[in-house]
C-alpha cells in the first residue's frame, strides 16, 4: 500500500500528493487541472456534506439549484466581481459538434452553432442568483431569503494541486437576502461561526476566526470573514469564507423591496462557502508518515476488525465473535468493517487500514476467543491494548470520542507551538522560515501589505475577530498601528 | 396561490407548467433552456436522492465524482456514443475573459486564451469514466467496479420544458465494470428493478419494465432497459434507463483485465441513470386541478397543522395542543409544519397547502380543544374527518400509508383504463388519439417503426420484460410478428 511513501520531512509536497493518490482519495484526471474524487475520498466528502447540510438546515436555510452557466452580460453586471473572476473563466461559445469531413471518425466544433452570447461556466453564482432574486423580492415579507446550493464550480487555475486548488471543484455556496444591514451582518457572522464549529468539532481542526484585509476580500464583498487553519508544514490555509456583500449585488441587479413603511430600498446580501479544499485541510492537519489520520466523525470506516487465523475452523469461530461485535457496534451507529478476505494477509490489512486512517483497528485471533478479549490499536497514537469483549461497545464509543478530541488537542498544540510574535521586520523574516502564524503590527495600508507579500510571500491571513487593540509600530513602515494582524505563507 | 390556474382538460400543457411554477417547484432561468430548482422543488429532489442513494449503497455501489469536462478526443473515442450526443454539446473553447477596450465596463472573450483542445460539457460521462477506469483495472481482482455519480449534465435542447427536458439537468449516473457478460447483464437488470421499485413504492407511480428497440437505444449501448410510465394526458414518459454497454467502451478506451486464467479480456460495462425528469413524472402522475398531489414518502411536509382562532387567547390554547401533536408525530419520523403565522387567514393557508400537495392537513379550533378532536383532510381524496387527538399518532401513520397506496392504485387504474390492444393500423390510429399505451404487433424492423413514428408520432416505448410470445401480423406491414410491443406518444 504505502510503498515508496515519503515522509513529511523529506518532501512535504510529495508526501501530500502521494497520500491523496495512494489512500484512494483522489487523482488527477485527463482534463487539465480537474480531479477524479475516488469512492473513499468521496465518502469523506459525503460526511462533510451531511454534517454541514444539517447545520445549515437547523439554522433555517434551504437548498436550491441554479444554472451552471452565466450569460456574459449577467456575469459582468457587478463590476468588481466580474473583474475578480474574468481571468479564470471557462467560456462556452458553441452548442454543437459536427463530423470533421477531413478527418474520418473525428468531430469538430460546428462553426454554425456559435452562441450569440457566450456562457460563463460559473466560478461562483452571485450573478445568476441575484438576477433570479430580483423576481422573488418585492416586499419585506419576501425577506429574508436563506438559500444554499451544493454545486460544482470552475475557476481556470494555472497551478493545480489535488483538493487544494483545482479547476473544477465541489462546494456549497449560501446566498442570502435581507432587509437590513444589521441582519445581513448577523448572518455573515452566524455562518462563519458554523464553519468554525464544523472545523473544530467535526474535522478536529482548530481555526482562527477573523476578517480579511481589503486586498484579500472576495471580489464584490464589503467584508470577508474567514476561518484560517495552520497546516503541518507551517503554511496557513483559508478553510471557509463568509462575505457581507452590502448592497453591491442588489444595485447591480436592481433588487429592491418595499419596507414596512412602504419605502423602496436595496436588499442586503451575504454569501458563504466551503469546498472540497476542506479535504486537503483535513489531510494536512492530521495525517502522518504512516498515512492518513481521520477524525472518527468523518471516517467512512470507524472501526475495522481483522481476523488472525491459521485454518478455516479458526476463521469460523473468529467470524462468529467478529460479527457479533460488528452487530453491537452497528447498533450504536458506529460504522464497522469486518475484513475477512482470504486474498490478503493480516499484516497487509494492518498496513492498509493504517494507511487509510481508520481510527480503530481490532484484531481477533484464536487466543482472544479463548480469553474473550480483543486487541485494539488506535490510529492517532498507534497504541495497542487488549480489552475484554464484554466492554466493547462502551470502550469503542469512549475511545472514538477520545481520538476525536486528541486530534483536536494535538493540532491545537501544534498551532500554539507555531504561533509567533514579530517585533521587527528582521525577526518577522526569520520566523517566516520556521513556518507558522506570525502576529505583527501593520500600518493598515494595502501598499505595505503588498510590499511584504512581494518580499516574503507572506500574506495577512486575517485580522482576528475580537482582536486585542494595542498601540505599536508597523514592522515594515514603522508607522503607527492599533493592532497586530496574522501573517503567514499560505496555500 | 392558485389564481388563474387552468384545469388539465382546458390546457394540459399550461396546467403542468403553471403548476410547477406556482407551486414553487422550479422556474425558467435567464439561461436559455436551464431552470432554477426552487427550495420546495429541491426538497422533493433531495428526498428522491436520499431514497435512491440508499438503494444504490445497499446493493454495493459507492459514489464518486468525475470531471464536468470531457476533452474532445476522449468524447469522440466511442463513435456511436459521440455521434449520438454531438449535436447537443455545449463546448468550452476559451479559458479567460478580458476587458473590452471598445466597450466600457464590458468583458469579451480573450482570443489569446483559446484552448488547444476543446472541452465538451458532459452530456453523459461514459467517456471520461472509462478513460479513468483504464488505469484502475488490470486484473479480475479489480472487478467489479460499482460506482455512481450525482451530477449535473448538459444537453443542448431546442425545445425545453421544466423538469422534462432542460438543457442542464441533475441526475445520477451509475457506471459499472465487470469481468463477464452475465454479470454485467445481471447488473443492468438489477438496477432496472431498483428503478421500478423506487417508482412504484416511493413515487406511487406504476411502471412497465422492458427494453428499447435498436433505434431507441442509448448511443453506445448493446441493450437499453427502461421503465415506462403513463401520464394523465395519455402520453408515456421514460422514467429511467439501464444500459448494457457490452464491451464497446472497453474497446474504445482499451480497458482489459487478466482473468483468473491469466488471459487478457475486455471489460464488460453497464450504465444507468434517472434524472430531475422524475420530478415532472411525479407531478404529472398524481396532481389534479387543485394543484400538486405528493406521495407522503416524497413530501417535504407530510402534515400541516393550521390553527383556527379569533383571538390570542384561543391561539395560545390551540398552540399548546398543536405543538404537542407535532412533537408526537416528529417522534414517529413524520415531518410536520405548524403554521401559526398571523399574516394569513386559515382559508388562504388551506388553499396554499392543498396547492402544494401536503398529504394531510389538520385544523384545530376552539371547539376541537373542548372536544379533544381535530379535523383532518386528505389531499388525495379531499375527504375530511374529525378524529380524537388521542389516536393522532396511529391515525396519521396509517393514513399516510393509505395515501401512498391509494395514489399508486389510482394511477394503476388509470393506466389499466388507458391500455389498449390494436389489431389494425386504423384501430391503432384511433386509439392513439384517446391517449394511452397501445399493444400491437410489429414486424421487428426499424423501417416499420420509423414509418409509424413519422405518420403518427407514436414510438415503441418498450418490449416488455417477460413479454408474452404470440404469433400475429404487424399492424403496419402485415408481416409476421412474434409478440406485441407497446406504442404510445411520449414526452
Amino acid at each position: 500500500m504505502a510503498k515508496n511513501f515519503v515522509s513529511r520531512e523529506e518532501d512535504y509536497s510529495k508526501w501530500y500528493n502521494d497520500l491523496i493518490v495512494k489512500a484512494d482519495l483522489a487523482e488527477h484526471s485527463e482534463v487539465r487541472g480537474c480531479m477524479v474524487i475516488k469512492p473513499y475520498g468521496y465518502a469523506i466528502w459525503e460526511k462533510i456534506q451531511g454534517a454541514l447540510d444539517k447545520m445549515f438546515k437547523d439554522t433555517g436555510h434551504s437548498n436550491a439549484y441554479f444554472p451552471l452557466f452565466v450569460p456574459k452580460s449577467l456575469f459582468e453586471a457587478e463590476e468588481k466581481n466580474a473583474e475578480g473572476f474574468a481571468k479564470e473563466c471557462a467560456v462556452v461559445t458553441h452548442y454543437r459538434l459536427k463530423t470533421d469531413e477531413n478527418n474520418k471518425g473525428k468531430l469538430m466544433v460546428d462553426p454554425m452553432a456559435k452562441l450569440e452570447e457566450e456562457l460563463i461556466v460559473r466560478p461562483t453564482s452571485e450573478a445568476i442568483i441575484w438576477k433570479t432574486y430580483r423576481n422573488w423580492i418585492q416586499s419585506y415579507r419576501d425577506l429574508p431569503i436563506l438559500i444554499n446550493q451544493w454545486a460544482n464550480v470552475v475557476r481556470w487555475e494555472m497551478r493545480t494541486r489535488l483538493f487544494l486548488r483545482t479547476t473544477e471543484f465541489l462546494w456549497q455556496e449560501g446566498h442570502t437576502a435581507h432587509a437590513t444591514k444589521v441582519e445581513a451582518l448577523e448572518e455573515t457572522e452566524k455562518m462563519l461561526n458554523i464553519y468554525a464549529d464544523f472545523a473544530e468539532n467535526w474535522m478536529s481542526m482548530p481555526v482562527i476566526k477573523g476578517f480579511k484585509t481589503a486586498s484579500e476580500r472576495f471580489a464584490g464583498a464589503e467584508e470577508t470573514y474567514c476561518i484560517e487553519a495552520l497546516m503541518q508544514d507551517g503554511k496557513a490555509l483559508q478553510a471557509g469564507t463568509s462575505h457581507f456583500l452590502g448592497q453591491n449585488f442588489a444595485k447591480a441587479f436592481d433588487v429592491k423591496f418595499h419596507n414596512k413603511e412602504g419605502i423602496q430600498e436595496y436588499v442586503w446580501a451575504t454569501s458563504w462557502g466551503v469546498s472540497t479544499r476542506l479535504m486537503g485541510a483535513l489531510v494536512m492537519t492530521h495525517s502522518d508518515d504512516n498515512g492518513l489520520v481521520l477524525p472518527p466523525l468523518l471516517a467512512p470506516i470507524q472501526v475495522v476488525i481483522i481476523p488472525i487465523y491459521k485454518n478455516d475452523e479458526q476463521l469460523a469461530s473468529i467470524s462468529i465473535v467478529a460479527n457479533k461485535i460488528k452487530e453491537v457496534l452497528d447498533k450504536k451507529g458506529i460504522s464497522v468493517k469486518y475484513d475477512d478476505r482470504d486474498t490478503q494477509k493480516p499484516g497487509w490489512k494492518f498496513n492498509e487500514y493504517e494507511f487509510k486512517g481508520v481510527p480503530l483497528r481490532m484484531a481477533v485471533g484464536p487466543r482472544d476467543i479463548e480469553n474473550n478479549t480483543i486487541e485494539v490499536a488506535r490510529r492517532d497514537t498507534l497504541q495497542k491494548e487488549v480489552i475484554s469483549i464484554d466492554s466493547i461497545a462502551e470502550y469503542t464509543e469512549k475511545t472514538l470520542g477520545a481520538i476525536q478530541q486528541n486530534l483536536f488537542e494535538k493540532a491545537k498544540t501544534f498551532r500554539t507551538n507555531h504561533t509567533y510574535q514579530a517585533n521587527s521586520y528582521e525577526e518577522f523574516k526569520l520566523l517566516l522560515d520556521k513556518g507558522g502564524f506570525i502576529y505583527a503590527h501593520w500600518d493598515g495600508t494595502t501598499e505595505t501589505e503588498e510590499k511584504i507579500k512581494e518580499e516574503t510571500k507572506a500574506t495577512i491571513r486575517c485580522i482576528p475577530s475580537n482582536n486585542k487593540k494595542e498601540e505599536g509600530k508597523c514592522i515594515y513602515s514603522g508607522k503607527p498601528s492599533t493592532q497586530k494582524v496574522i501573517f503567514a505563507r499560505a496555500y
